[in-house]
């Protein structure tokens, strides 16, 4: 069977992941990494078997590639690449400023006439919007709450980076367990972020780098950790390297309802009855905690993960010629899958 | 805006939880109540606005209904109800015999020829299957596991309740910890059933019954109890009453797969390098867990609050002329809500 061929875009922590995923697909195969960068600038490692293209061959290859997966940031490089490339290809991304998506959407959309795109697909935007649409649509009377973490946040990172005095940094994003747990009970309180949050900062400085001052100017940081109960570990290079490599990230969406309440109550014949099976008169309805959660070793893998398995879809989709932008609330799961549905029918249902 | 009309057959523990939720809901009406009861049967308390019909008048009513939820059960109900009703209307059901499942699928799919039917949207099967084919196609190199309570097993309940001495009894099935927990840390363990859940009894028994040997009759019964730890504790009617009306349940579908490990290695070029981001040069890859899990107040009306949304998306269906019949594999998750597509784009993405 012909394997699905799939570009890359962008080679940076998603694109390389992509690779990474790709090399152990059975239905898809690498056809090429599109890349700004010249080709000295790639570790030797990493060019075995892979071909690096620059990005402005790709649209020569319009027959040979079936899904491109554009793993460019959603800051400067998506707005531009997104557009571009889907007018030629169907393509997949990650894009993830959310106030944007409507516009970022509608420029896909616009341009994507034989073609299929779909857009958002990392985590969140991503499996964690679906579940919040679905966890509502089942429960409409009841609250949703996202918690991100534990896991590595660069924006916050690299903010530590530009404090003068230090060498590296890196940051975690760590939901408050206190939180999670009044959530899970299905209280629905409202949660300020640093209500929801803590942010453990550990940070290598300069030899006879004043550390009291560094710790001050990240604690007091606006926008990024003042009103957050932060902590700053100064730790050694060796530590660093030894245990704060991995992009782990993770969380959990929450989402709390309740049902039959209303239908409790007067019958209008002067007859309270309760249809709920409440013992307590006084309180009816039931309770319902629906979560889903993640908990992740490499943020950027499993990012290209659900790229890949999008991937799948994009191209199906197409195939049926179902073209223009689309996001995870308009996929069927079992496009996802490299099994046909009667298989998931049959073994999963 | 005129709302959604809906029917349901069936007025057992499914059609009464259906009645509980659609007293709430904002875009659907209950138009009646199918049912083989004598109206005599039926508590003066459900009477109170409900329209029940005899399941013999719904034929005259194909152009009332839009969609009817069929609530009755897997075994000997939806066999023959299934067929009967996606013949003339559009239906959801909750059939969740496994094992029969495509076999029902066909004989729905073969009348559902101007209607679109939903089957097995209960939550397992239902969105735990959803959750099964999903976390697969996004981390294939894994394993799935689902585990089931804590809740009420009606068929253990009924079980113990035919046993001699017995007046009463309900049966809990509840996960064990250090299972989930083995399974969390990605671990991949092989679990039997008696491995991964244990067995907790409540039971009121006649004055002066044997209760060591009803207590002997229960933790040997074959395929129910025997294999599993099972606790027996006696309590009074009263107890009974105020403590274990409740039919609740939950569960958990937890998937642990691996990325990244087959892109480090070798580089044929005699040199070993890492793509993974792994400090000790032995273990390679990246471990992710994705977790889904419910904990519910009262199975039959969230097994309920699924079929109305699902029923959302077969009126949605059908009007847009997709018939026969589905599964929760087939359905974009946009179907299920209320809101319109670009507001949910909007608002949750």
């Amino acid at each position: 069977m012909r394997k699905i061929q799939i570009g890359i875009v962008g080679y940076g922590n998603i694109g390389r992941g992509a690779v990474n995923v790709l090399a152990s697909s059975t239905d898809m195969e690498l056809k090429a990494v599109f890349t700004r960068r010249e080709k000295d600038s790639i570790s030797v490692g990493d060019k075995s078997g892979i071909s690096f293209l620059p990005i402005s061959s790709a649209e020569q290859m319009t027959g040979e590639i079936d899904v491109m997966l554009l793993c460019g940031g959603s800051a400067a490089d998506l707005p531009e690449q997104g557009p571009y490339f889907a007018s030629m290809f169907n393509t997949v991304d990650s894009y993830d400023t959310h106030a944007k998506i409507p516009e970022y959407m509608a420029s896909i959309d616009a341009v994507a006439k034989n073609t299929t795109s779909i857009i958002s697909a990392g985590w969140d935007p991503g499996p964690f919007s679906m579940m919040r649409s679905l966890f509502r649509s089942i429960l409409p009377n009841g609250k949703t709450y996202t918690f991100w973490g534990k896991g590595v946040s660069q924006g916050h990172s690299n903010a530590i980076r530009r404090i003068k005095g230090v060498t590296n940094a890196i940051q975690y994003t760590i939901p408050i367990d206190s939180a999670v747990e009044v959530v899970r009970n299905g209280d629905m309180p409202d949660l300020t972020p640093g209500q929801s949050m803590v942010r453990e900062c550990f940070v290598v400085a300069e030899p006879g780098a004043d550390k009291a001052e560094i710790e001050a100017s990240i604690k007091t940081m606006p926008h990024y950790f003042a009103g957050y109960d932060t902590t700053v570990n100064f730790i050694s290079d060796d530590d660093f390297t030894a245990n704060h490599l991995k992009m782990l990230h993770g969380g959990m969406v929450i989402h709390t309802g309740t049902t039959g309440g209303n239908a409790c109550g007067n019958n209008g014949e002067g007859m309270n009855y309760c249809t709920c099976g409440s013992p307590d008169n006084e309180k009816h309805g039931n309770n319902h905690v629906m979560e889903f959660s993640l908990k992740l070793d490499s943020n950027p893998e499993f990012t290209a993960s659900i790229m890949i398995s999008y991937a799948r879809a994009a191209y199906r989709l197409s195939r049926e010629g179902s073209f223009g932008a689309k996001t995870v609330f308009d996929v069927p799961v079992s496009y996802l899958s490299e099994k046909n549905r009667l298989d998931i029918i049959k073994e999963l249902l």
